[in-house]
């Protein structure tokens, strides 16, 4: 890790200090995405089976897995992986099921009633990635959500697992199983987006796409979300980060490896460790070494830790300044009075409190999602929650009542923005009003 | 109106009386709104100072809009209006502080609790278009929950009123302040949208952009927003529509004033018109014809109408089914039971129901916001809520039973997806705990 001193920084030594890399210029993937998603959406199931012979070497891809497969793929999953599903199902379950909406209802003046209703999206696509790891724990983290809110359709693509073979992890369909899910497409890349969003012969469109990929996928979610005609997508995407934060109690073989377990997600992933004791950054220095040699993912997580950082602060209150300035995806705290402490973190996406809770819990089994705003986003984007599945509208209904008590108003203000017809709808429903009034008056 | 009988259309013919028009090929705009945000990004202040010069005719922009300017503005606010305001903004902070976000805390595991946060967005920027016609209700759908959510820092931009001055409209300004926005800037048009995002040396950057405008100001907020280094935007944007449902019992009169107030925000207004009743439709169009005659934006009225479209269908059940095809941003019923209908609708963004209910009424004081996904967007994209204005977190802590609980499941996961410095986080924990508790064991 490359070492600094905080305080010995200038503004722009600090700054480089917790500097993000460039994003991979989306400009050169663009066309190449383009090019793909337009051939999905010309000709259909016929270009997804061409970039499957192309990109997965699967020269025959029938593209829907089969109940039948699915049951002979689910014969092969070890009763082991299968309870540790269940445990991490029912644990997201129990989190997300707390984050229900409830319906709204003001009556805000006399005869005035306002809604606010949330009703699930129509159809969800759940991007998994594939090939070298599965990864079933992002198929609860997408499915979870999709079955609580009760989007009426929830479909799951993902690449084929090995060259010439349909096959995909047993893990990956048994977790969508369990979330009610069956509807499952074998392709992956730019074009399994471009299929969400558009739909082919095979595969009906869906409203909004959920789920993390390569710089294809991110590039091909991008591109359909700006079109009205395509998707919306859960978030944007960078790569993934941690920062730890961590005092001279903490134990820095704990440390290491929960900055090792960042670190082997790629060679771009961002590894941070802050702390107000020289000694823990020496001596998670020595266990970082020590572990890495046994890691089989070794060589992705050293090139990751060449380019992470080790920041020196004068105390524990610049750290979490620093902590906030960055605003990481996965903030760890490893502290004294973790808990307290975690009050004052204003940016992170996730947080991890105490010497028990690394990074991998929520990664697959506390209950909240890992599907997190990182690269800076989490200032403003929301982590992935049950609302992201669900649509949010409102109606409102006056009575005859609630017209007499706020239409003076509407006509005024409708006036002072010289809109002469909203002002009228308005003028015609009291003068309606009035003489209602007077011939009852007159009765 | 273009009048069609749904049911002697065929498949292509129903599509096309529902299809919105093309968005203006935002590939012609983007050049030109990339150098307006380029320059300002490098000359900031000077560059807003040019183009306020270029495209307001103001010479000599100060930009913020003094504390002296606002009370000298304010004294030229008529008390019937300030009133008016005063309406709307309670009816809006009632239905909106009904919408607070709670947090939730879950032990989903014995020994693990996840947490979910909300806190305001740090900073907003809230555009606001002026020129001709300001719009005061916008200030108020945008700023009150900016208040309520307590964003530390919300601000407001709205170009300048009339040539050669920095005025804006009092109302305006009367708003914000009840909104407790002091900060207000007089730029409009890109070059507003690129100082929020950038900052110059008289604005700060804010997180997080709201708020309707032109074409160019449209564009500017989509480029912003695909920058990591840009700003959050509130929603995609799209024309304004509205949807009238009505049948053989509504009032015509009252029917042609609600098209007519969507069809005078602009020549590209949808409005469209569903009824089971002929005569209701030939009603409505005398009405329009005799409406429209006295309105003073009636050439723009006008020109909305002459592509806007009354649809017959044989029953209202039918009716129902089309209107939720077309996803309209504003839906009015009038029918007989209007309320029993309109939970059938499920992909409006916004529902106005009965006779005494016209969509002036959200645009202005019944509480609701008109801030409003359109154009389709409504089957996925939620009305504006006070939501939009917080950033969600989650936090997790595991005991040393939590640990104990899901540890095992974790490392199993962890192995299943081949990521062994995952594993090995939760490994070493729980090797720790096992020695611990020998240690016990022993004493």
């Amino acid at each position: 890790m490359q070492r600094f001193n905080w305080n010995q920084l200038d503004q722009a030594g600090q700054q480089a200090a917790l500097a993000r890399p460039a994003l991979a210029d989306s400009a050169a993937l663009a066309p190449t995405v383009q090019a793909i998603i337009a051939a999905v959406r010309q000709e259909g199931d016929a270009a997804l089976q061409r970039f499957s012979q192309q990109f997965d070497q699967l020269p025959d891809n029938p593209l829907r897995l089969s109940q039948e497969e699915q049951q002979r793929l689910l014969g092969l999953l070890q009763p082991e992986r299968k309870a540790a599903i269940e445990l991490a199902y029912d644990n997201i379950r129990k989190f997300h099921a707390a984050q229900l909406p409830r319906d709204i209802e003001v009556e805000t003046s006399a005869g005035v009633i306002c809604q606010l209703k949330s009703r699930p999206i129509g159809s969800v696509g759940l991007y998994i990635p594939g090939g070298s790891a599965p990864l079933p724990s992002t198929v609860l983290m997408l499915g979870v959500p999709a079955q609580l809110a009760g989007c009426p359709r929830a479909v799951l693509v993902t690449p084929p697992g090995k060259p010439n073979a349909i096959d995909i992890a047993p893990e990956i369909i048994y977790a969508a199983n369990l979330c009610g899910i069956s509807e499952i497409y074998t392709i992956g890349g730019a074009q399994a987006i471009a299929a969400l969003a558009y739909g082919t012969e095979s595969i009906a469109k869906v409203d909004k796409i959920f789920g993390p990929g390569n710089r294809y996928v991110t590039e091909a979610k991008q591109q359909v979300s700006q079109d009205a005609k395509g998707a919306q997508i859960d978030m944007p995407a960078g790569p993934s980060e941690v920062l730890v934060l961590a005092d001279a109690e903490a134990n820095p073989a704990f440390v290491a490896a929960d900055l090792l377990s960042q670190a082997e997600h790629g060679p771009d992933s961002q590894v941070i460790l802050i702390s107000d004791s020289s000694t823990l950054l020496d001596n998670v220095e020595i266990q970082l070494a020590a572990q890495l040699a046994a890691l089989p993912r070794g060589a992705i997580a050293a090139k990751a830790l060449a380019h992470s950082r080790a920041i020196l602060t004068a105390d524990l209150q610049t750290a979490v300044a620093v902590t906030n300035a960055y605003a990481p995806e996965h903030l760890i705290v490893q502290t004294r009075d973790a808990s307290a402490l975690t009050e004052q973190f204003d940016s992170a996406a996730s947080i991890f409190v105490g010497e028990w809770t690394p990074e991998s819990a929520g990664d697959y089994a506390s209950g909240t999602n890992h599907v997190l705003p990182t690269y800076g986003y989490s200032r403003t984007v929301s982590s992935l929650s049950l609302t992201d599945f669900y649509r949010r509208f409102t109606v409102q209904q006056l009575s005859a009542q609630g017209m007499r008590n706020i239409g003076p108003a509407i006509v005024t203000l409708a006036e002072a923005e010289s809109l002469e017809a909203h002002a009228n709808a308005v003028r015609l429903r009291l003068a309606a009003l009035e003489k209602a009034g007077q011939n009852t008056a007159n009765d």
